[in-house]
């Protein structure tokens, strides 16, 4: 179905946890945890989509628990992070370009795992979709902040659909390759990134309300 | 054990996922988020019960991701949402109903999934409860705000407990059917309403504090 | 691989949740939740850990489920909370030190368990921190608070990790008995309490933050 050999998925996939690691180390960072929290924040953040990912498949032990390798990246980002090799200073622009590319390579890797797993391009893409906003999603909720999903400026979701998506039917096609899939990826961490920069929104959740839902008790980053 | 039909039954667990999803949506619009913000939040309500009964079941991949029509009632919801077809505007005592409509029908089916899959009649009971109650969990988590479930204002899981239990017993002497479902719903759905209305309490969770535990940092709705 | 009898394990086990318990009921006085809140939230912390720890471990229902004897401890735990055997009044102090008694225990039942069902020393240790921070974590975050987990005042992760290690080594050196494991579980309580009394740091996530990150946002217990 796909030409992207099993070592470089493993690879792309580590990549991705190295990213969303690195915005957990950053948001630690900001909200003054400590080292040790660092490191469990950008754990929970670089693993968890992929753990809830591998739960819903339901094939055995989870990759992240199953592979003592997908630590190294925490470990990294961590350290990266306290030596400030990672610029802590600026660390809400940091913390949303690496959100955005675990985002772009998860929403690659996770639907490709889930069209392995033989699930159709459908399912697929909404699992694709769950890998890749999941990680942000748990980051979020556990320090205790609204999601960024949930952020109406800018796109979040959006981009992780559509590279979900399109990598479902690209596989479909059989054209799915390191290209193809890098292409997508790419694709998915530029309209991310140029809708904060542009501010692009989508409709609200309810059109035009007149005065009627308060804003009160929303927190934004 | 029952002679609740699979169609039937499916049908509705999508209308308790309909329910749930609407709950989320208006919570969606009352915090401004944005209508990709509102399909998911309403999504991960519909479902997010479900996902977590079907996980702790570990029987393949759950419902909502195997069978893509789960996808429709959060789409429709989200819809009705945006188009003020829901009343927004009243949005606390809409997403209060739509909260209970969910969690009475999903009591029920909740606890019939865990007895077909096997369970015993008490742990079937938790099960059910634990479905019901999940979405609701998740919805207000996920959106930074303390769980309509420990809210003491009104009864929440009482009315969820007496329904699944209430299920399981019909179950075991052969007497459930469409009509004494749709009545344990109904009857769920009615002690939740009336608790709001009426402001019903159970004893908080240490009996006369006197002037011991503070309420700061509480936060209700 | 141990001579811990599958009995004593199950009855540690069980302890284990009845402290975890013990601190979500407290938790539940404390934000002056009801009876029934007091019940749920002592039996997330209390179960949640293990029901993660067995999803993930992908061997069926999870034992919080299957065998009913689970629900003791948390309506003990609620009951003597709502009757004041525990302390409320000092329901910070009392808080912490059933937390750190849950902690212990889990660190150390939940590697076992990681180890019977096959898996190495490394990711036997993960899961057996996972198991044992697990159910802390879902107290805070359902209850709308940041976890004790990322307080940086005394360490929380850091004497789990050294038990889960201990006793993954133990076992792995045929050690592993009910008094090494019961000096595993003591060491690791005394290092969380003393490192509470004492206010034992580790480095914050960022080296030497020159004003940079704001502690805006940042709420702590």
């Amino acid at each position: 179905m796909t030409d992207l050999l099993p070592g470089i998925q493993t690879g792309l996939d580590l990549v991705g946890v190295f990213f969303f690691a690195v915005s957990g180390c950053l948001l630690a960072a900001r909200r003054r945890f400590d080292i040790v929290g660092s490191l469990l924040l950008g754990s929970l953040v670089g693993l968890g989509g992929g753990i809830v990912r591998d739960l819903i498949l339901d094939r055995g032990i989870p990759n992240a628990f199953a592979q003592p390798v997908y630590m190294l990246p925490p470990i990294l980002a961590a350290g990266l992070v306290y030596f400030h090799v990672v610029r802590v200073e600026r660390h809400r622009r940091s913390l949303l370009a690496f959100d955005a590319a675990g985002l772009a390579l998860f929403c690659v890797t996770g639907t490709l795992k889930a069209l392995e797993a033989g699930m159709g391009p459908a399912p697929a893409t909404l699992l694709g979709v769950t890998t890749a906003v999941g990680g942000g999603v748990l980051r979020d909720v556990v320090a205790n902040e609204v999601p960024q999903l949930f952020n109406p400026r800018g796109v979040y979701a959006v981009p992780a659909l559509l590279g979900a998506g399109a990598t479902a039917l690209l596989a479909q096609a059989g054209w799915l390759g390191i290209p193809s899939g890098a292409a997508v990826a790419v694709a998915v961490f530029a309209l991310r990134m140029l809708s904060l920069r542009f501010g692009w929104r989508v409709p609200l959740a309810a059109r035009l309300p007149r005065g009627g839902p308060s804003a009160t008790g929303t927190r934004r980053r």
